[in-house]
């Protein structure tokens, strides 16, 4: 068999039986063979941001990779925000990158560029093919390497006469389990004593000690202590909910996170790094370590983070009884006009049991976490490398992960517009994913920071640049263009009508509600 | 002052006087200097790859660079296609990329990346500035690398810090003027010899050598030794129309290439590569050079194309009134139904004088190179690096640099789907430009190598993923979306009429017009 069929039956065999793509010419044998190897599911993107994005939100939701099919260096170039994100969100992803034939690298055609060298900027495993036997365990290779502890983004360049040349086989047998570092029980000892202690402490979580057993036992701990229980900023994917732990997350402005950590002497890391401002601002500290606070990492990325918070919860003698658990509500519908906090709240009082919020919200989604939070239980996928542009990939990949949950992506106008495309995807794939666009006509998040940076006295030709009127963009009848049934809400009662008729109705919508700037 | 105004005030020195962006939180101060130094002209964008995109066409139309600003590593990377595109163009252009200050960058904070690296792919000059004193130097450096001969895309790399810091001083002096590289005169004695001796002989033109004197010039050369001129099949700007040279383009096909190479002896470039196959096929050859034929380059990118040319006409004695000049017509509006080809009958009867097309039509838009070839003198600037998604952007570009002609942007639907948002920046720019958008509801180019490159009996799966149906895309409603007016057209009045009121009227417009697929 050729290269391409002997890669998708490699990919399949390994648990990799979803391809986002958007192929060009040297990807055709890859297309070709989707009618051999029908166990591959594929999903067409018209942009290759798109398809990286859906492939990370896949893999917070199934843990276990996608692929994506990306033409040449520029395919990759288009992909690579979002590769980002993955990489920061340690999202397992294979992204197979179709490359000229290698007789013809030597003339230098047009679309010949270095796409090692790009990837590698995102990439744990980056490999070119050189041999149609040998592509197949090459494809094991990179399956591996994505889902080793922690996950990543394996890169594999698929030349197209690697790809078109008889002589393959498949490589069949399981993907590799990933085997996670041991505890280091130094660091674990010291968490243990300083929690023990009488200074006061926090517990921060992050990765995967944000979902399952590993968030309850963390906050176990925390109720056995007296600790703070803490998230992350921008975690990948977080459970909450009624009946699940609640758990504070950092604040995104530095401001914000010191008085969350202020006066804390114990740090205690799991699976988090240590607090960073997100931006650096003239004459404010970046690390926001409270001054003479110690920090004790449990468990980082690669770590056994189960092992960890197991261990550390027998030395500090948590039970799990005392897992602390979000109550319900509060109930009351909002009614009358529309601002940030309204929203919210409509959101709050209708979240479906089951539903996976992708939040690339800003500025106008702020209050939506603190609605939800006593909402039917949930996910919350975060903005991980902090790449604007994921939300409507992410909520697209999710929704293919987890058809049976209605997805609901959070957008802001600004954030949609990196890859609005996303919604012709959920139209042709019949994803059940309700988009509730916060347009406030800017990028309000930039006129906060314009401000916070200590630019002095903006005026009116860098406050233009920060606007997105004239003209104003009308969402509905962009995301009717790419297919999508939209309509707009301006009042509470509408907001709350059009989610429901959108939860209750199979395939995307968009909801679109003008909401002034809550700065 | 402080670094950003520096900055700006040098590229302002250095006529560099327009920037394209997509800034961030690091890139306030850049912003905020906009209002203090006015003579820069700053064009936001919503997504980075139109910013690349339409710095690129500006370079094309103005001749100097334009500026980009792009948020750190994954703003770059959303860039980087049309970068691509830039440098296969050999555009200069000064990409401003925006990082963490200097003493964030230990913290990995979440958008942490290696710019460096992924900039080097597309640019002859990456620079990270690294104080504030030296950012205007760095600034004149990337402008004296961008203009160098041949033109490049230089990037500067600009830490929040260096940007906001006090102690700048702008760089003041004139742009440094490209040297090119002299004439190699044993290659042109070898050209002149073989254009004055009995063999076939053809003169491919490329890059510089599409426009001004120079194309004239070669088109004289032709003519005095009844050799055949052709044009490479991309160039960046070839200049056309009604009195002017008339000049084949090499074919996109391989098959069409050999035919009009077919029994050449003699290949005479001049400022164009050796042609190629723009992808390889199996069992076809890549080099698309006859064998036996004997390749003369009398001139390079960076080479003195001018000096090139003028040396070669002395040689074989081609004198200036020995220039082919197009006959304008024919005359004949086509009425009824549309097709490709009636489409290409109605612009060429009604493409207005001095217009710029960019012509990103693919297979749709096959037909209308030949059907223009007697409009009225116009520009036409082509897909140069093969990267979709440029069509949109270089018509923005083209049209911020020349504001007092009209811009036609001959788009095929999955092309235009990479970078729509184009569109919202023609509107708020006030830019006179108008896209015939040619729907065929297919990525039908794609159809047509699934079959060169040899896929068996591809089937409906992979058919699937060639087709942009399910759901239609609506593109006069994304437009609208967009900010800019749009109508369809279905028969050839309709058609004429749409494009007799955007021609007339200033700003932007879209016209949708639906087609069956060409092949």
């Amino acid at each position: 068999m050729n290269g391409a069929r002997a890669l998708l039956e490699t990919l399949v065999a390994h648990e990799v039986d979803t391809c986002f793509m958007n192929p060009g010419t040297s990807e055709m044998h890859f297309v070709a063979a989707l009618d051999d190897v029908t166990a591959m599911r594929s999903v067409l993107c018209l942009f290759e941001g798109v398809a990286t994005g859906a492939a990370d939100g896949f893999a917070r939701l199934a843990g276990r990779p996608a692929a994506v099919l990306l033409h040449l260096g520029p395919g990759l170039g288009n992909g690579l925000a979002n590769l980002h994100n993955a990489r920061r969100a340690h999202s397992p992803l294979v992204a197979v990158v179709g490359d000229h034939a290698t007789t013809h690298w030597k003339y230098d055609a047009q679309l010949q560029s270095d796409i090692e060298t790009v990837a590698r900027n995102v990439s744990t495993f980056v490999h070119t093919s050189l041999s149609t036997e040998s592509l197949s365990s090459d494809a094991a290779a990179a399956v591996a390497a994505a889902v080793g502890a922690p996950g990543s983004v394996a890169t594999l360049i698929l030349p197209a006469d690697v790809s078109w040349s008889e002589g393959a086989s498949p490589v069949v047998g399981a993907r590799a389990v990933p085997v996670a570092r041991p505890v280091d029980t130094t660091e674990l000892d010291g968490a243990a004593a300083a929690l023990r202690g009488s200074g006061p402490c926090a517990v921060l979580v992050g990765g995967r000690a944000c979902t399952g057993t590993a968030l309850e036992r963390a906050a176990a701990i925390a109720t056995a202590t007296g600790a703070k229980l803490l998230a992350e900023t921008f975690p990948a994917r977080l459970e909450r909910g009624a009946g699940r732990p609640p758990v504070e997350r950092l604040g995104y402005l530095a401001e914000f996170t010191a008085m969350q950590l202020d006066g804390i002497a114990h740090l205690v890391l799991v699976d988090a790094a240590s607090p960073v401002s997100f931006f650096a601002y003239p004459g404010k500290p970046s690390d926001l370590v409270p001054e003479g606070c110690q920090v004790h990492t449990v468990a980082g990325p690669g770590d056994d983070v189960d092992g960890a918070l197991e261990a550390l919860a027998y030395l500090v003698g948590a039970t799990p009884d005392q897992t602390p658990r979000q109550q319900a509500g509060p109930s009351g519908m909002p009614r009358g006009t529309l601002d940030a906090a309204a929203v919210a709240a409509v959101i709050g009082q209708l979240l479906p049991e089951g539903a996976i919020v992708s939040d690339e919200g800003n500025t106008s989604g702020l209050f939506v976490s603190g609605a939800t939070a006593g909402s039917p239980p949930h996910d919350w996928l975060c903005l991980a490398g902090g790449a604007i542009g994921q939300g409507l990939p992410v909520a697209l990949g999710a929704a293919i992960a987890c058809p049976d949950r209605r997805v609901v992506a959070l957008e802001a106008d600004g954030s949609s517009l990196y890859t609005p495309q996303a919604w012709w995807s959920m139209a042709r794939a019949g994803c059940d994913v309700t988009t509730v666009l916060l347009n406030n006509g800017s990028y309000a998040i930039l006129n906060l920071e314009l401000d916070r940076v200590g630019a002095e006295r903006p005026g009116p030709r860098a406050k233009d640049m920060l606007d997105l009127g004239r003209p104003d963009i009308d969402f509905v009848s962009l995301a009717r263009g790419l297919g999508v049934p939209a309509e707009r809400a301006t009042t509470a009662d509408e907001l709350a009508a059009a989610l429901s008729r959108s939860f209750a109705t199979p395939g995307p919508s968009v909801v679109e509600v003008p909401v002034p700037s809550i700065l």
